[in-house]
C-alpha cells in the first residue's frame, strides 16, 4: 500500500489516503520519496481550475527521492539511487515529439497528478523514461522545485537559443522568477528582474540580476523600448503585453511560462516592425531535465525554500496560497 | 528632373509631378524605372492609413530598372547595371541590426516611399546598400513585384529556419500568397493553401499547392489540428487565430507578413500545450533579397501579373482596389 494526502473533493482539505498500486509495470520504478515541492499547479489541480482533476487527488510532482524497486525491463536505474521527478511520469516514447528528444509536448504524456497519484505520499510510481538520477553533489534536500519550477524557466534557455551576450527580463520574481534570475546571470546575460514588491527587487539583485524595473510602471518600461533579447514571463496575471512587446529588440522574443488566463491582445505591428516574436512553453524534456541539474550544479544554483513536513501538508498550501512563501515550499520527510 | 506621379492629397488621384532631386549623393545612385509593381501598401500610405504620408506623394517601391548615374562613393554597382529596389531605399548601415546582416529591421532606415519619392516615376535614387542587382535569366518585365511582396514571404523561410521536411499552410492567396506557394513548394514542403475562393483553389494547385483548405471553414481547420510546422498568414482580415494556433503541430510558427489591424486575442495555454509561437516581419535585408531572386531563377518563379502602362496609373490602383487583380500589377515603360 502506499500511503499518501488527497484531496475528496474539489478544494477540499487533504487527508490520509492509501491506495494499492498493484504489481510494478516492467518499465516502471517505485520511489520512496523523500522530499517534494508545492507548485501552483498542484493548487489549481486541486480546486480542479482545468476540469481534469480526479478525486481522491494526490498532488506533488516536483519529487525526489530513493529508487526502492524496478520494473523488470528497467535499465538505466538501479534500487537505492537518488532521482527525481517532475510534471510527467511517462511518455508514450514513439510520436514525433518523443522521438524529436521533446517528450514533454507528447500528447500522451502520463502527468504525475493527472490520473495518476503523485508526490504527496511516501512512495510514488513512475516510467523509467521520466525519472532523472540526481547528480553527485546536488543537496537532494533543497532541489526538487528545479524539477517543475526549475525547469519550466530552464528550458526556454534551451530552446529559444538563449545566447550569452543576450539582454533578458524576468517578468515576476517569485518560485519560477528567482530561479530563472539564477540560471540566466550564471548563462552570462545581463539580466533585468521585473518586479512591484521592493522588498523582491533587493532579493533579485542579491540573486544575481544586474538591474530592476517596476512591473506595473508603464514609464520605466516604456524608457526600455527595443532593450531586451528575451522576457520570460512567469506571471498568471495580466499585463500590458504590447508595452512588453515594445520593450524587445528586434528579433526579441516575449516568452510566457505562467500561465495567464486572459488572452494576449496583441498588436500585429509591433510584431512587424521588430521581427519579434511570442511563445510559451511547458516544463521540459528528460535532457532538459539532465542538462539543468548538471549546470545547477556547477552554478551552485538552488532554489531557496520554505520546509514543511508532510503532515504539515495543508499548513504548507496555506501558505503557498498566501501569496507570501519565501520563495518555494518543500515538504520533507521527518 | 524626375518626372513622376503624386497624389496631392489623402486618397487623391495621381497626377503629373516633377521634382528636382537635386546633386546625387555620393552613396546614391539613380535608376531609370522601367517597371514597377503595385502594393497594398503603396494604398495605405496613399490613404494615408499609418499617418505617416507626406503630400505629395509619389508611390512605388516595387521597382526593376536601369542604373543611370552612380555617385562618387559607389563601388558595386555601375551605369546600365539592371537592377531592383523595394521598401526600403536607405539604412544607417551603423546600428546592431544593420550590422547584423538584418538591415530591414534597422529603425532609421529610409523608406522608399516614406519621405521620399517612390519609383511611380521615370526616376528613383536610392542608396547603393539598398539596390540589388538582378541576376541574369531572370526575365526583368516581371520581377518587380519580388521587391517587396516576394522577399516579405520569402524572408520567413530564412529567418525561421523552416526545412524542406516541413508541412506548411500559407493563409490567403493573393498577391503575397501566390509566391508564398511557389517558394515553398520549391523549397521541398508539404504546402497547403488556405483560401476561401473556389477559382484560387484551383489555382493555388497549379502553383504547386498539395492541398487547399476553406480559411473560413472552422470544421476543416479544426481537422487539422498538429499538423503544420508553419502557418504563414498574408492576410489583414481577422480569422479565428486560436482555431489557426491549433492547427500548429509541436513547436509551430503562426507567422504574420499581412498587416492584419485588429489584436490578435491569442490563447496562452494553445501555446504553451505544444511550445508553439506567434510571430512578424516586415520585408526582407538586402542579403535576402539576393537570396531569394537566385532561388527564384533556379526554380522558375515568377510573380502572376497584370500590366498596365505608368499613364495608366489611376486605373491600375482602381484594379488593385478592385481586389480582383490576378495576382500582382505591373506598371512598365512603353
Amino acid at each position: 500500500m502506499i500511503k499518501a494526502y488527497a484531496a475528496f473533493e474539489q478544494g477540499g482539505e487533504l487527508k490520509p489516503f492509501e491506495y494499492d498500486p498493484g504489481t510494478l509495470p516492467d518499465d516502471q520504478v517505485e520511489i520512496a520519496v523523500e522530499h517534494c515541492g508545492i507548485c501552483h499547479s498542484d493548487l489549481s489541480m486541486l480546486n480542479n481550475e482545468w476540469g481534469m482533476t480526479q478525486y481522491p487527488f494526490v498532488p506533488g510532482h516536483e519529487i525526489v527521492g530513493k529508487v526502492i524497486e524496478v520494473g523488470a525491463r528497467v535499465k538505466s536505474l538501479n534500487v537505492g539511487q537518488t532521482v527525481g521527478l517532475g510534471w510527467h511520469s511517462g511518455y508514450c516514447m514513439s510520436c514525433s515529439s518523443c522521438h524529436s528528444g521533446d517528450h514533454n509536448l507528447c500528447s500522451s504524456a502520463q502527468g504525475t497528478i493527472i490520473g495518476h497519484h503523485g508526490g504527496f505520499a511516501d512512495k510514488v510510481r513512475a516510467e523509467e523514461s521520466s525519472v532523472v538520477p540526481l547528480p553527485e553533489g546536488l543537496d537532494e534536500s533543497v532541489v526538487a522545485p528545479l524539477f517543475c519550477a526549475g525547469v519550466t524557466v530552464f528550458n526556454p534557455l534551451l530552446e529559444l537559443g538563449i545566447k550569452p551576450t543576450d539582454t533578458v527580463g524576468i517578468i515576476g520574481i517569485g518560485g519560477l522568477g528567482h530561479l530563472a534570475v539564477q540560471f540566466l546571470r550564471a548563462w552570462g546575460c545581463e539580466v533585468w528582474a521585473f518586479t512591484s514588491s521592493e522588498a523582491k527587487k533587493t532579493e533579485a539583485l542579491e540573486l544575481g540580476a544586474h538591474y530592476t524595473v517596476d512591473s506595473k510602471n508603464p514609464d520605466e518600461i516604456k524608457a526600455l523600448a527595443g532593450k531586451f533579447n528575451l522576457l520570460l514571463s512567469t506571471v498568471n496575471v495580466k499585463l500590458n503585453w504590447n508595452q512588453y512587446v515594445n520593450a524587445l529588440a528586434p528579433k526579441g522574443k516575449l516568452h510566457f511560462v505562467g500561465a495567464t488566463l486572459e488572452p494576449l491582445d496583441l498588436n500585429v505591428f509591433s510584431l512587424m516592425a521588430g521581427q519579434r516574436s511570442v511563445s510559451s512553453s511547458p516544463v521540459g524534456s528528460p535532457q532538459a531535465l539532465r542538462s539543468m541539474l548538471s549546470f545547477a550544479k556547477r552554478h551552485d544554483i538552488e532554489p531557496k525554500v520554505e520546509r514543511f513536513s508532510f503532515d504539515q501538508v495543508n499548513e504548507a498550501i496555506a501558505r503557498l496560497e498566501s501569496g507570501k512563501a519565501h520563495y518555494r515550499i518543500i515538504l520533507s520527510r521527518n
